[in-house]
C-alpha cells in the first residue's frame, strides 16, 4: 500500500504508458515485476502502483522517489535500464516528475 | 491524505493536463478550488491528489472514485461541469480512467 501526502516531501513519478490492447497484460506483469525485482531495493524508492486503464491502451505507474538525486541515479542502473528498455519495445510511455500540491479526503 | 492499495476496489483517474508554464500555478488552484468546493461532497468521492510537473508544463490530478457509476454522475453534476470547463480554458487534459494491479512498497 502507498500514501499520498503533503506531509513529507516526496518526489513523484507519474509514467503513462501508451500500449496496444494485445499487450497491455504483458506491459502490467513486465512493470509489477521490474519493480519487485530492482526497484523496491534501490536507495530512495519508496513505493510504486502500476495501474491498468479500463480502456486497454494506458498503463499508468505511480512511482514514488525520496528524491531526485535517487531517482537520476535510476537511471545509471543497468537492471533498471534493462526493465525500462523491455517496456520500451511493448509501449511509448511520457514519465512526469512531479511534486504534491494537495490532497484532499471526502467530507 | 490519499492511500492506494489492492484491498478494495475503488476507480482511479489519472488526469494529465497540459498547460503553459505561466498558467501552471492558476490551474493548481483551480483544481484545488473545484475539489474543496465541489468533489469531495459529491456521492462516491474518496480523494483528489493535485501534482504540479516540476518542468512547469504538466499537473497531475489522482483522484479516486468508489465506482464508475458515482464517477459518471460527476459529468452531469452542474458545478462539477462549469470547473471542468473553466479547467479546459487553462489547459488541454488526457483523462483515464483505470484500476490498482499492483502496489509495492520498498524492501
Amino acid at each position: 500500500m502507498a500514501t499520498i501526502g503533503t506531509d513529507r516531501s516526496v518526489l513523484t513519478l507519474v509514467n503513462v504508458f501508451t500500449v496496444a490492447p494485445e499487450n497491455q497484460q504483458k506491459l502490467v506483469d513486465l512493470l509489477v515485476a521490474a519493480t519487485e525485482r530492482t526497484m523496491r531495493h534501490l536507495p530512495g524508492f519508496i513505493s510504486a502502483t502500476v495501474h491498468r486503464g479500463l480502456d486497454g491502451g494506458k498503463v499508468v505507474n505511480y512511482a514514488q522517489w525520496r528524491s531526485r538525486e535517487d531517482f537520476a541515479a535510476l537511471m545509471n542502473h543497468p537492471e533498471a535500464v534493462a526493465h525500462m528498455k523491455a517496456a520500451a519495445v511493448l509501449a511509448s510511455f511520457d514519465p512526469i516528475l512531479c511534486e504534491v500540491v494537495e490532497s484532499v479526503g471526502a467530507g
